[in-house]
């Protein structure tokens, strides 16, 4: 395996660790959006979010409101982003899914772009039912 | 409760629903940033992601992975972003949290924006140690 994060891990490259269990490792991001930006990992190995077992992901977000708390407590920070990538045109460089939390205060110049737009009629009610599809079979 | 999220949850407000059980809803966002952009939501109301009981927290994540999958197979898209704004700062519209879904292709224009930085030396190891503080307490 010539992964960063799983190296990260086992201790080959080092970081600056938050928090660690059996499944979960957290550590300041070394290129940060802001002060505290961390990020969270499980141990095991995915690329993809969405291959990613029950037990690996509920680790991960059972961790998530007690680091959510304490990085605006240490940061001053008024809020956070979570934020996970997965795919190169989402954003993902790093092959190991993490999930970054994101300290923000007010005009700070980040967060997510945001050009809303409306569904055209019907075509709201035709995805839903694709989706829906697609979850159950 | 005003809470449009909670009449969501109740019916006194319709939405596209696309997976519920007894402590998760999924619907699509009608304001969405891409066709299937979801909203997955806990039913019991929280403002900030940091106050989750650990249960409704990993019920959520339970069921990311499945969502995610049927999104991509749905929509064609490569990739996707999972998204939770914590403040008004960080871009929190409705005080009634929700991870957003929201599918990615290339050059849609979306994403986080990204200036990242550098931490000037030893100030890294000093927030890490105010964040472990603040853990610990």
């Amino acid at each position: 395996m010539d992964c960063i994060f799983c190296k990260i891990v086992s201790g080959d490259i080092p970081s600056l660790k938050i928090f660690e269990d059996k499944k979960v490792l957290a550590f300041l991001d070394i290129g940060p959006l802001a002060d505290g930006h961390l990020l969270v990992i499980p141990k095991n190995h995915y690329e993809k979010l969405d291959e990613m077992t029950e037990e690996d992901i509920t680790a991960i977000a059972a961790v998530l409101p007690r680091l959510a708390k304490a990085l605006i407590q240490a940061t001053g920070a008024e809020g956070y982003n979570l934020l996970q990538n997965t795919g190169e045109c989402a954003g993902q460089v790093v092959k190991h899914v993490h999930f970054h939390l994101i300290p923000r205060k007010p005009n700070d110049g980040l967060g997510y772009r945001w050009p809303a737009k409306k569904y055209p009629e019907g075509k709201d009610k035709e995805i839903q039912q694709k989706i829906i599809s697609q979850l159950n079979s």
